[in-house]
C-alpha cells in the first residue's frame, strides 16, 4: 500500500461513502451490498488510461464523471437502474492535491445528479499515465434486462440523441478541427461529459428488442448487435441526428456519426408496430429518438444514401459506389 | 476501444466466462447476476501495477493468480464465500501473447480451485506498465459478515498460518536475501501465490468477532481494526507463527512477521471463553490458528518480548527499549 492511501482514503474517499451504508465508511476490506428485492444485478466494469481514453490536461472533475458516465451508460443499455460503484485509482507520485480533489469533486456532484454512492475501493502508485477503473452495480427487474442478442427481423433500428458529437469533440480539443466557438464549446462538453440515457434505458424494457450504447461508434456497436442478434441491417446515413454543432463540421459529421466513438447515445430495435410508443417517449423524455433503418437477415451491414444506394468508408473517408 | 481487444475477448476471456451464465457470453454491456436468497453481497476491488505490486519477470499465470486472490483474501476476511469476478487488463502494445496466454490460465486454473467464473470486464492499452484491477464479489448470509469495527475488549488475538513469508519472498526475489534453495522455493511461491482463506473466514461467522486479512503487515492491519474498533492491544513477539523456511532468515524474519505485508493470512479477534472452538476449528481446517495476543482499552498498540518487555521498531529495525 503506498504511503498516503490511508489519507487519500479518509479525505478523497471517505466523504463519498458518507451515504452509501453498504460502503462502511470504507473502513473493512469489502463492501455489503443488500441486493434488491425481485430484482438482477447488473455488474460492469471500465478502465480508462491518461493519454489514451481522456487527456492529460482535461479538467481533472470531468474526467471522474466521464469515468463514472461511461460505465452508467453500460446500465443504461441493459435498462438498470444505478446503485453504486467501486473505484480504482493508480496515480503517480506528481498528481497534484488539485487534480484528486477535482476528480473526487466530480464524482461528487454525479453522485448527486444520479443517485448513488461510492462502496469501495483503493488506490495504489504508477510510475505510468494516471488509470482508472471503475465497477458500477445496477439493478434490473428480474428477466426485464435489455440485451444485444434479442433483436429481431423486421425491427426498426433507432437511436437517441444526435451522433458524432463525442469524436468531433475530441477532434477540435486535439487541434484537428476547427470550428466557431459555441461548436467547439458544445463538442468538447459532449466528449468530456457524455450524459448515461438512464430514463431511456428503463423506459426501453418492455418496449425494445435489443439495446446496446454508442461508445465505439455506430458501425461498430451496431455490428455487435447483428453478430448477437445474427441479423443484418440497413442503415440511413441521410436520417442519421447530427447536433447543429457537429453541422459545422461538414463533411466530417457523417464519418463521425457513423464509425466515431465516446458519444454514448444508445442504438436499439423495436418492432414496427411500436412506433406510435417510440415518438410519445421521445416527446415525454425531451430527447430525440430517431429512426436510422431496419433489421433484415441479409448478412452485413449496408450503409444507404438519401436515394438508396450503398456508400462505402476507404481509408480516405465515406464515398459512393 | 484498443484495436484487438475484440480478439482479445474473444479468445481469451470468454473461456473463462463459458461456465457463468450471468457473463453473457460477455456479448453484452455488463454482467447478469441473480442474488443469492437470503445472503448478502460482498464486493471489493484491488488494482495491481507491474513493478509496484509484481514484479514484471514473474510467471503471467501466477500474476493472474495472485491478483484474484488477494481480492478473495479480502472477501474471506469478511467471511465471504466467492460467486464470481469482473477484470481490467491494461496492457502494452509489447505485451506477448505469450504473456496473455499465461495470465489466462492462472485464472482459469484459480477460477477451477475457487469454484468461480469470469463475469465481465475489459481491455484497454497503456502506454505504461500493466496495470490490472479486479472486482470479486461474494455472498455472505444477512447480517453474519465479520467487520473490522465490531473487536472487543479482552479478545484473544489470533493469526492464520505463518506470517512473514510473503515480504522475505519478495527479498529473496529482488536478491536482497539469500537462503537455502528450499526456503526460497517456498517463500517466493507464499509472495507469488498467497492463499486466501477462505474456509477459515467462513467458520468464523459466529465465531470471531473481529477479522481482516493481512496485506499491508501484522501491525499495520492490527492497528486497522484497533481504529475501528477503539481498542489497543499487546503482541507477544515470541509466539508469531513463523515457517521453517522464514526462521532461515533469523532476525530478517520477525522484522517480516511484524511489518512486512503480502500475507494475506487472517487476523482475528475471539472472546477468551472460545478458545476451545478456535482449537477444534485448526484442527478441522488442518491450518494453524495462533494466539498472539490480547484486546484491551490501553490506546495503542504494544509488542512485548518473550519477558513482557517492550520491543519498538526503528530503522535499523527491531530492538528492545
Amino acid at each position: 500500500m503506498a504511503e498516503g492511501e490511508f489519507e487519500f482514503i479518509a479525505r478523497r474517499l471517505r466523504p463519498l461513502a458518507a451515504g452509501t451504508p453498504g460502503a462502511l465508511r470504507l473502513l473493512d476490506d469489502a463492501a455489503l451490498l443488500d441486493p434488491p428485492e425481485g430484482a438482477q444485478l447488473v455488474l460492469t466494469k471500465d478502465a480508462m488510461v491518461a493519454g489514451v481514453h481522456f487527456l492529460a490536461d482535461d479538467p481533472a472533475a470531468q474526467i471522474g464523471q466521464k469515468l463514472l458516465r461511461v460505465n452508467l451508460s453500460d446500465l443504461a443499455a441493459m435498462g438498470a437502474e444505478p446503485i453504486g460503484y467501486l473505484l480504482s485509482i493508480a496515480r503517480q507520485r506528481e498528481t497534484s492535491e488539485a487534480w484528486l480533489e477535482g476528480f473526487c469533486r466530480g464524482l461528487a456532484e454525479d453522485q448527486a445528479e444520479f443517485g448513488i454512492g461510492l462502496l469501495g475501493g483503493d488506490t495504489v502508485s504508477t510510475p505510468g499515465p494516471v488509470t482508472l477503473s471503475l465497477t458500477a452495480i445496477g439493478q434490473v427487474p428480474r428477466g426485464q434486462a435489455l440485451l444485444r442478442s434479442t433483436a429481431e427481423e423486421g425491427d426498426d433500428l433507432y437511436v437517441s440523441g444526435t451522433l458524432g458529437d463525442g469524436a468531433l469533440g475530441l477532434k477540435v480539443l486535439l487541434g484537428e478541427l476547427s470550428l466557431n466557438a459555441a461548436a467547439t464549446v458544445f463538442l468538447a462538453d459532449r466528449y468530456r461529459r457524455p450524459q448515461p440515457r438512464l430514463a431511456l434505458g428503463r423506459a426501453l424494457r418492455g418496449l425494445a428488442h435489443a439495446a446496446i450504447d454508442i461508445s465505439d461508434g455506430l458501425l461498430a456497436d451496431l455490428g455487435h448487435v447483428l453478430e448477437a442478434s445474427d441479423l443484418g441491417a440497413e442503415v440511413w446515413a441521410d436520417r442519421l441526428p447530427l447536433s447543429l454543432a457537429a453541422r459545422e463540421a461538414a463533411d466530417a459529421a457523417l464519418e463521425a456519426a457513423l464509425a466515431g466513438g465516446d458519444d454514448y447515445e444508445l442504438l436499439f430495435t423495436v418492432p414496427a408496430d411500436r412506433r406510435a410508443k417510440v415518438v410519445r417517449l421521445a416527446s415525454e423524455l425531451e430527447l430525440p429518438l430517431t429512426r436510422i433503418g431496419r433489421l433484415d437477415v441479409m448478412p452485413g451491414l449496408r450503409v444507404l444514401d438519401a436515394d438508396g444506394q450503398p456508400i462505402h468508408l476507404d481509408r480516405t473517408g465515406w464515398t459512393h459506389f
